[in-house]
């Protein structure tokens, strides 16, 4: 096994996933990971650059900031790559008006969006407004449009809150996929844009860049096929199985 | 374009899909798709073999057959090969122990069925009982086993009531299927067991069958694949487009 001197030779910059990494999600917002409050000032003391690129789509990333930071984390809004202000520049872009399949505490990010008249459906982690009259509707959208599209903000199996695994937007996705015959266009980890879209921002070249994450296909290997280096934490969803 | 008695030479039994080829589901049970009643009456006055091969998940066998009686329908419940009959009986000879994620309708149809301490998940089209509650606990239950067994009672894309299309069972397969890693077992069509159980009770083989139905990929792919004839029909959830 090479030393960490050599794997980490030319980094100039840490990319970090936040839940299961930084946070252990779950009632009242979530919980710091033993040492990450530490690790994550650590890493500002250095020479390295240091974003934050998260799938997070329960909350909006003021929110999200906002409790990271009541907890101890050095961390700002303009630190964070998170998918729904992505997912607003490509419906901005391609004049999409979508129907939103999302959870409440997002809403706020979509608001100088038009939704009226839907031409498209924008699914992220609704958790309990998973229902089945909500999925139905977004399926009967997606039914109505001649050409449909479905942008998914992630696409994570699952996610682990302090009291269990929960299931991820992706499994809902893949549900709208089966039932239209369609492919979803996936705006955030593992998509090469996103983690692009962060790189660019730190001014960082991804051979130089290191993503750390506890998700083996959104993280690791979404990072690898970018051509980053990618570090699994055994905290959050990781399992030996996996 | 062969005519009729061309197409049809040698065919000795019949096999009628229920939803969209004789009923139109919705509020308070269906009506019948017009000259259906009729049809099936004039089917059982010939010489042919008639059985009802169904996916129906959300009523009970006897349900289902009480509803059409009242409609008209000349059917009785031994006529009716359903999916939750024949998941019993695998349940049994496997010694699986399920968690049910069905409708309320059709927990009478597992009674004798041991459910305690469960051993695989048992998935039926559920609808409003698809709640990101139910659908997560269904998830966790198969997580927790080690070698996960997902059974599926059919594993339709999508149905058709009077109020328009629905979301079926298939679609929440999918779910669960992606976010666990593992494939569904199906009981239902387009499974070649089932067709093949329909055929046994009718005593007719595959090349003297013909299977009606309006699903081009559960009722018609399913029964070619057997050896069987099928017919598309242009009512329930028939579009030129699929």
């Amino acid at each position: 096994m090479a030393v960490w001197s050599e794997r980490l030779a030319g980094v100039r910059g840490v990319l970090l996933d936040i839940s299961g990494v930084l946070l252990d999600c779950g009632a009242g917002g979530g919980v710091p990971i033993p040492g990450s409050v530490e690790a994550v000032a650590r890493l500002k003391q250095s020479q390295l650059k240091v974003r934050f690129c998260t799938n997070e789509s329960q909350r909006s990333r003021g929110k999200l900031v906002g409790l990271l930071q009541q907890l101890g984390f050095d961390i700002s809004e303009a630190e964070v790559t998170s998918p729904a202000p992505a997912a607003c520049q490509i419906l901005k872009e391609r004049g999409l008006r979508p129907h939103l399949l999302i959870h409440d505490e997002i809403h706020s990010e979509f608001d100088k969006i038009d939704t009226s008249n839907p031409n498209c459906v924008v699914i992220a982690d609704a958790a309990d407004a998973f229902s089945y009259k909500n999925m139905n509707k977004a399926f009967q959208v997606l039914m109505e449009l001649e050409n449909p599209v479905l942008i998914s903000l992630g696409k994570g199996r699952y996610y682990k809150e302090t009291s269990g695994l929960m299931l991820d937007v992706g499994a809902y996705v893949k549900a709208l996929e089966y039932a239209c015959g369609i492919e979803a266009e996936v705006v955030g980890k593992p998509s090469p844009e996103f983690f692009k879209s962060a790189l660019e921002v730190m001014g960082v070249e991804a051979h130089q860049a290191i993503m750390i994450g506890d998700d083996i296909v959104g993280d690791v290997g979404g990072a690898q096929r970018c051509g980053m280096r990618a570090l699994l934490v055994r905290t959050g969803k990781f399992s030996p199985k996996c």
